[in-house]
């Protein structure tokens, strides 16, 4: 577990950053920490102080990651904090080219800019970096991988190599959508889908965490709510994602969808329309998704399919109307599908609609960045 | 203007449930209120004290709506509360089968129940119901009715013809939904429409709202929320939505979607399916809307379209990311409509997503009966 040196444990959009207490079943009452291991990668996390950077501490304690020494980096302006992590104090250093000398793999989640920077530096240096913002997720050379659904697209890369190699961590929304999708997809063939979104506020950091949390107050004592990250009320409200709007109207966010689908699915041909809203949650992303098929597939069949895919969990009761939420799903690993039903519109057994909700932090970013990293050990 | 004896003006939900400043234009510094005519219809409330029961109120007064006189009806445990309407003080009565005697134009909303029981009690004795509820929405001989749609449906039906009538008011999001996909429907023909909807705590009445309130503020304070409404967490989580799921897997507001919009477009093949959800919003529900048409329809016309639809306003600005939200159209009358743009996913301009916002107590349901009612006139 890792922990900025002041937490702010007394507010809501800390508690949702809070680290959870680990999920493992442990097999004894005791249990010795191996974690650092000397024959282990030589880590740095870059943009550590974040919400998705100290999301990548907890989940690498949480999994035992093995490494020899971890570096914790971030911009100047944070430099000089102190962060507690598996029970060891490191000092935030200030990101510069010599912050790779020796790392093995960098782990990036400082925003676009940065990685464009930094991250051909790193690899320079013979860092493996898996990068989790969208600077190089199109590029053709670079893997854009979701280790439950393509783990093949990165399979000559490894840690340690002395080379070094950069892999794209897909956009949250897409790992969800997909996280669910692709199983169905390897079973019937997605021709086409459209996804609906209700994104929270995690996606666009902790900041906007803290100003949905700070409005909301706000709003309920009467007065004005301040609108520093986004340009309009959030608390009790909803919007169309921030992300940019391109000249064909969809929004950057929704492009992500269309274009890292077929990228990950390696289907040029796949169509995909989404529309991106944020709403008022603080951290697990749900997502609305209407599938068409080109074979048949009922949906008792994509409910056995979908409750023995990995990293998926099925909340689809429909008699007690228990299906997920993003609170159910916020600091767990696994994407949880319901509402899993034939769609009516769509004749031949051919189309689905689904309910998908998934941690935006931890397997939206975090968790499938780290589960890359293990795959290069 | 209503206002119960009890207001709770220091409350987000009684805010959100206050009646706005009139939105209509004055000639002159003065005008001389006009509805009470003695050549006007009587009229009586059922569900007076709800959430639409006080909207109803709210619309007859902002439209002038012309009445000889006005009855207060609701349970008996509302009955003899004091309701300020148009400068006159009313006693709620309880609602009885002599409760319409005399009257003209009935306004029910007092849930499915009450409706069954008492719509066709007052049709004999001469009324015309106009039913917020779902009872008789699928009855055949009974029109459903939005004005700026399908006013055809109820053509032969006027009031004070001696002789009773049931007209249907159509499920909120029905109503939002169709105020948009109309107009693009009678030009290109709909054939298919994929509905995700982010619906507010007001189509679960004001007591959701409050609840709603109250969550948030128990969860800002640390404190486990309340759950008497819903049986989940609402603040800050959004959830599949409350109604009842039947065997097909959609719950019964998303067939309401489904069948409601076959009955007000008379098109037994129009295909639609809807995945309704419920997001922590006060009172106005927002929908991502996919169409699929039989003839080409390109997005500038779309628009353009719209743009001269009928109580539809379109909020487009791609360049400012300015586009429908839940809050800017509370309190208002138009539908919103923006995000319109070409489908990718669909070949031919054959297909639009558009993102549509209305007032789920206003024309989602009060503002719709009020102009049902106003054809009868």
């Amino acid at each position: 577990m890792a922990s900025l040196s002041v937490p702010r444990h007394n507010h809501l959009f800390s508690r949702a950053l809070q680290a959870r207490p680990k999920p493992r079943s442990l097999s004894g009452p005791t249990r010795i920490r191996m974690s650092i291991r000397e024959n282990g990668p030589s880590i740095a996390v870059v943009g550590v102080t974040g919400a998705v950077g100290q999301e990548f501490l907890s989940v690498l304690s949480d999994r035992d990651f093995p490494y020899r020494s971890i570096k914790m980096l971030a911009s100047k302006r944070s430099a000089g904090r102190r962060i507690t992590f598996e029970d060891r104090e490191y000092v935030v250093e200030e990101l510069t080219a010599e912050s790779f000398d020796g790392v093995d793999i960098a782990l990036f989640s400082a925003g676009g800019s940065i990685s464009k920077e930094f991250g051909p530096i790193a690899v320079d240096r013979g860092a493996v970096v898996v990068d989790n913002s969208s600077a190089f997720r199109m590029d053709e050379k670079v893997p854009l991988v979701i280790p439950e659904v393509n783990p093949e697209a990165m399979q000559n890369i490894k840690a340690g190599m002395g080379h070094g190699a950069l892999i794209a961590n897909p956009n949250c929304s897409t790992i969800i959508c997909l996280m669910a999708a692709t199983p169905l997809h390897r079973r019937a063939k997605v021709l086409r889908m459209v996804v609906s979104t209700y994104q929270a506020a995690s996606g666009a950091g902790a900041a906007a965490m803290e100003e949905l949390e700070l409005q909301t107050r706000e709003v309920l004592e009467g007065k004005p709510p301040t609108c520093k990250i986004f340009k309009r009320q959030y608390a009790f409200n909803l919007f169309s994602h921030n992300a940019p709007v391109l000249s064909n109207g969809y929004n950057e966010e929704e492009m992500k969808l269309v274009k890292e689908t077929r990228k990950i699915w390696n289907d040029k041909d796949v169509k995909v329309t989404a529309t991106c809203i944020r709403v008022p949650v603080m951290r697990a992303h749900a997502e609305s998704v209407n599938l068409q098929f080109e074979r048949p597939l009922d949906e008792d069949t994509a409910k056995d399919i979908l409750k023995n895919a990995p990293g998926v969990v099925v909340i689809d009761d429909r008699e007690s109307n228990h299906f997920p939420t993003p609170l159910e799903v916020s600091n767990k690993d696994d994407v949880a599908v319901g509402r899993i039903r034939r769609d009516l519109s769509q004749d031949g057994n051919k189309g689905l609609d689904i309910f998908v909700c998934g941690d935006q932090i931890r397997k939206g970013a975090a968790l499938n960045a780290i589960q890359i990293a293990e795959l290069l050990l």
